[in-house]
């Protein structure tokens, strides 16, 4: 295996160690509060006894699927917790390979670069199907390149790096051309709770045996580092997925599905909104700024990314570390999500200085 | 993949739902307290800053690898913090067969079930090579049964279900063997703080490139839910075996990192020898009460298993239920564990009930 590292790390390291002062808005790590409830869930688990310090069953608390069961309306015995969303994906991935169904794997251009490399990892080989311009997918695409070989469709929505929200009608258009090609569809919704258009739908609505979900708590309670995710899988491939789950990690970390399942019990809706308007405040000031540097650029529909495409100033590696050196700006080349996105460069709204970046930008650029 | 669960979890649910009282002496679940700095640590980490709550470095936490690093006498770099010591056997057998040098990986029998489990999921072939009477290995069976096909030596010590502590020099012999064939082993020992003789030794002093050891905190600290473990792993394999655990894992929880960590640097040896002393009252209680029953057994030079053999009563699944109803006593069938051990049962020291076990197999063998 060859993979590489993804990029992330070389220029979190570059902003990290640059000179000057820098707004990093490299990285996906949100920077508020998590819910006060998944604190206290930490709290309370401190004290438990020791037999709730031991292995938990292997697909995941039971409370804490029942929990999601109830929310997602799918039986609890299509869940599998797992340790976040990584993988999650990790397993409806192998588990849609493991039906020998072919060893082609359709993901999108601009593409989050963990997909390719998780698809080397299962030796199968991977076909970027391009995104339109203003992010949305056209499933004609994705028909004329699916063949008999194509075992899985994967996408991500709300979409890292475009901020595209697709419709039900595109995520029922995938599943009908998966379909067709006797494959399986698998929707990464990890940014489910950052939709800024209302309109977003689960494609667990859509109540297909051929479509795996997989999701988390990393974004929506601002906790990369706790690794709770799931993935609602249909009947057929649940105990393939549950099986590599066993083999893999035996299960997933339990303090933190105890603190997740408080925080889910806990926290009323106004924390997740407030945190949506915190994300669209940001990005509307960032996008200001864009204007006046005279940049194009992606307002998203969802998710916390903005690409920006400055004219002369393509999104390589080399012009990200110049923007960290000349403009005190850390973003990520667009290059790194594939080839559709090479003019831009991606800026993470996660940070409180979304303001003081905007400003540097329009300086740098305007 | 047609690997099936572990008959573990069917022998819980059968002792569980059994219609009178049982001692359950099935899981590897320690019943006794964690160290109490670990459950400082959970609520300490509760009301960190949220930057704490995000990834830590895939790797796991720089503070926790060195910590472990300087206990080991090892490099840093050499050490993936994974989840549990599953998740590290598993980056371990992967980043040995990952060298394309043959698909073939000898493990004991008796054989911890989810050995063969890995590696049937790594695409590779399992050869059982048995362990002598006593528990202990001939270093000269796997030098019979190693060939250009082998990839792979991976033996538990101290030994699960054997309750064997392989000696310093037989470990060195299987690192020859593996030598010789352009092989790897790996050691897994995650029951290394549970040594009664006194000499145990890790294969890390055997200091060879060949050599990859694996363990965890599940035993030592009395966590097995909170999948903390670590591989050390000789340059050569570091690589690899950072990239799978990052495209499949992207990183470990880090809430037990944090835990784990302050567990380490305040938890004096006094804990660990308390655990030791009981165990191995509880196999003394234990054996001696199969000694009245007229019973063969193991007393465990280490881990927290004894092995008993039952005139007339072989240690198949069937009689594992019998025991269950008719004595009130849930041990693991030794069938379970490769053919070797197939008259015998397993029993577990992590119940407060074994005096009460001992006496129940008194009187039902007696």
């Amino acid at each position: 295996m060859h993979y590489e590292r993804p990029q992330f790390f070389h220029v979190m390291q570059y902003a990290a160690s640059a000179d000057r002062d820098v707004v990093d808005m490299v990285s996906g790590n949100p920077d508020w509060e998590p819910p006060a409830a998944l604190r206290d869930g930490l709290r309370e688990y401190a004290d438990a006894d020791p037999d709730e310090f031991q292995y938990p069953p292997s697909e995941g608390l039971r409370d804490l699927r029942e929990e999601i069961a109830a929310r997602r309306n799918v039986d609890p015995d299509r869940i599998v917790v797992t340790n976040g969303t990584g993988e999650a994906n990790y397993l409806a991935m192998a588990a849609a390979l493991d039906r020998d169904a072919g060893s082609e794997v359709l993901l999108t251009d601009p593409v989050y670069p963990y997909y390719p490399g998780k698809t080397e990892l299962l030796d199968a080989d991977a076909t970027l199907v391009p995104a339109e311009r203003d992010g949305s997918l056209d499933p004609a695409r994705f028909r004329e390149a699916a063949s008999e070989e194509t075992s899985l469709i994967l996408v991500n929505t709300p979409n890292n790096p475009t901020g595209a929200v697709y419709s039900r009608e595109t995520m029922r258009e995938l599943a009908a051309v998966a379909e067709e090609v006797d494959a399986t569809l698998v929707a990464d919704e990890v940014y489910d709770h950052f939709d800024f258009t209302g309109e977003f739908e689960s494609a667990l609505t859509l109540d297909s045996d051929r479509v795996i979900v997989t999701t988390g708590y990393s974004k929506s309670m601002a906790i990369t580092g706790f690794r709770v995710g799931y993935a609602v899988l249909p009947e057929h491939l649940v105990d393939a997925a549950k099986t590599r789950h066993m083999l893999v990690n035996v299960t997933t970390s339990r303090p933190p599905q105890a603190a997740v399942l408080r925080a889910l019990r806990e926290t009323d809706a106004e924390y997740y909104a407030d945190v949506r308007a915190m994300l669209r405040e940001r990005a509307a000031t960032f996008t200001d700024a864009l204007d006046a540097a005279g940049a194009e650029y992606t307002s998203p529909d969802g998710a916390f990314y903005v690409l920006a495409r400055f004219e002369g100033f393509p999104g390589t590696m080399e012009n990200a570390k110049r923007l960290i050196d000349e403009g005190g700006v850390a973003g990520m080349p667009g290059e790194t999500f594939g080839s559709a996105r090479d003019e831009w460069l991606r800026f993470a709204l996660v940070t409180p200085r979304v303001e003081e970046a905007a400003a540097r930008l329009t300086d740098y650029f305007g």
